[in-house]
């Protein structure tokens, strides 16, 4: 396959494909997950459970010309929780692909998500966060890892994001993704404890842990991306101011990047959770359709991550 | 006094001040720093105290017109320490206002600047860093601390830090500054120990300890600037979407947004270390001179800070 650059090759390599993944919308009854859902569909890479009631949507206009791509799925009650559940049990039929969140708390779909005995979440597994930014004038997508979920990653947690983004730069197509461990200091230090735990990561990927992949750090966000600021700063980094993927020491500067790099720059964003048995799409309030829709697409791609 | 809302605005209150406040420049022989140091002559509010070997820079063509506002200081030795020595014991004579780091080893000058019998960091004082960005579409200016110098700030340290700002602000013009305490969640929990702090630090704050201010958080980098995502939220902060002053929780944060909103929103920005008895300006490798210019205009406005 061809290296996927912008969120638009994502989108054509999805419509060129011509797979439909099956996409479980709980309560997606708002104005953006419709439009986004509607997006998908005509983009020939969804079809569409709508987990909920049927009635608040069938005859949206962003939907009806669809119809053969779409199915209405009604829970047990009209509980929210009622409706998360139905979505999950749609995932661990083998009915459904991804499971995207609508009109409901994330509190309450997370809790179906994690449930031991019936959610989507294996023994072991770590559940995180991974998104990919289409930053305007860049060349390239910029992935990044974890702005939203895990608020102090242990190594291990860090090593399985490590994992999970390069899966997903593969998907895209990278044959060598390159992976930077982010850092205010380019000096492995006891100052800074995340620093020692990043020299054992990029030991490990050198000894293949994740195929072919450059893993590297500490680097600051700015030496991760930008030749020419490694170079001034006498840097000798294997990802060479190329970084595919950032993965952040905390929740705090994943959270900043994420923040600072949509309102800031005008990016376009899409996020999904790793870790669970298929991509999960848990929209923040206020993200628009066209956020959704790049997810949606983005989860969709992620359903080809080995 | 005009509230000062870009790098142009304070450069001309500068200019039009008629003040010239005198810089000790350390080892300045770098092409960035002579330029740096030639538009601040010509801007007319500086006065040059080049400490280190006058040889290297008496003849550059930014320095000859100011002849008249440039003075030469000898250190005892050719050792960089007698260098940062001598321009420390300028500012301690009181005979500098400003000190600034050229060609020299950030450690060596920090070195006597902290040093504590000859230093310039009285007792009790917190050392961290502000900055200032001029992001391209925004209407003001936004103020930023820490991103470079204390890495995980106890309580006592944010306050000083919040304290630092908005003074700063203060001599910026602004008679009410607007701090947003950022954090990635803006609920305050015990999951997130930084939260519990805030609360108290946005009391203190309502209490009078620094005048006429408006201390908030938690608050993400995208509700504190950004009115729309506010309201979008359901969040209620009398910071309202507007924040001057951003507060980051760690370093890890704090230079995740500088170097995010350096590199990838072409943003100017302009910094300085604040807790010393004068503005101490602390270039990274790789500064522009217009990084070092506006860092000079910055700390010059600094010493109006009450």
């Amino acid at each position: 396959m061809n290296y996927i650059q912008t969120f638009e090759a994502m989108v054509a390599h999805l419509s060129a494909g011509g797979c439909r993944r099956r996409i479980a919308v709980t309560c997606g009854y708002d104005e953006s997950t419709l439009q986004a859902v509607g997006r998908a569909l005509a983009g020939g890479f969804a079809h569409v459970l709508f987990v909920g009631d049927a009635e608040r949507v069938r005859n949206h206009a962003a939907l009806t010309p669809f119809a053969e791509h779409i199915e209405y799925i009604i829970p047990e009650s009209d509980e929210p929780a009622a409706a998360a559940a139905a979505a999950v049990r749609l995932v661990r039929e083998g009915k459904a692909d991804i499971l995207m969140k609508g009109l409901i708390s994330t509190d309450v779909l997370l809790r179906a998500v994690l449930n031991k005995e019936a959610g989507l979440l294996p023994p072991g597994s770590v559940l995180t966060h991974l998104a990919v930014a289409q930053v305007p004038g860049r060349g390239k997508l910029l992935f990044f890892t974890d702005s939203a979920v895990i608020p102090y990653p242990t190594p291990e947690q860090r090593a399985a994001q490590v994992g999970y983004a390069i899966r997903m730069c593969r998907a895209f197509g990278l044959e060598e993704p390159r992976v930077a461990l982010i850092h205010c200091s380019e000096h492995v230090s006891e100052k800074f404890p995340h620093t020692l735990t990043y020299a054992e990561l990029a030991r490990r990927a050198q000894a293949g842990e994740w195929g072919r992949a450059i893993v590297d750090g500490p680097l600051d966000v700015r030496t991760s991306i930008d030749p020419v600021a490694l170079r001034t700063k006498g840097i000798d980094s294997p990802i060479e101011g190329c970084a595919d993927v950032l993965v952040f020491p905390d929740i705090e500067a994943g959270n900043t990047f994420y923040k600072t790099v949509t309102y800031l720059t005008g990016s376009d964003v899409a996020g999904v959770l790793c870790g669970t048995t298929c991509p999960v799409i848990l929209p923040s309030r206020g993200d628009s359709a066209a956020d959704k829709y790049y997810s949606l697409a983005f989860a969709a791609v992620g359903c080809s991550a080995e």
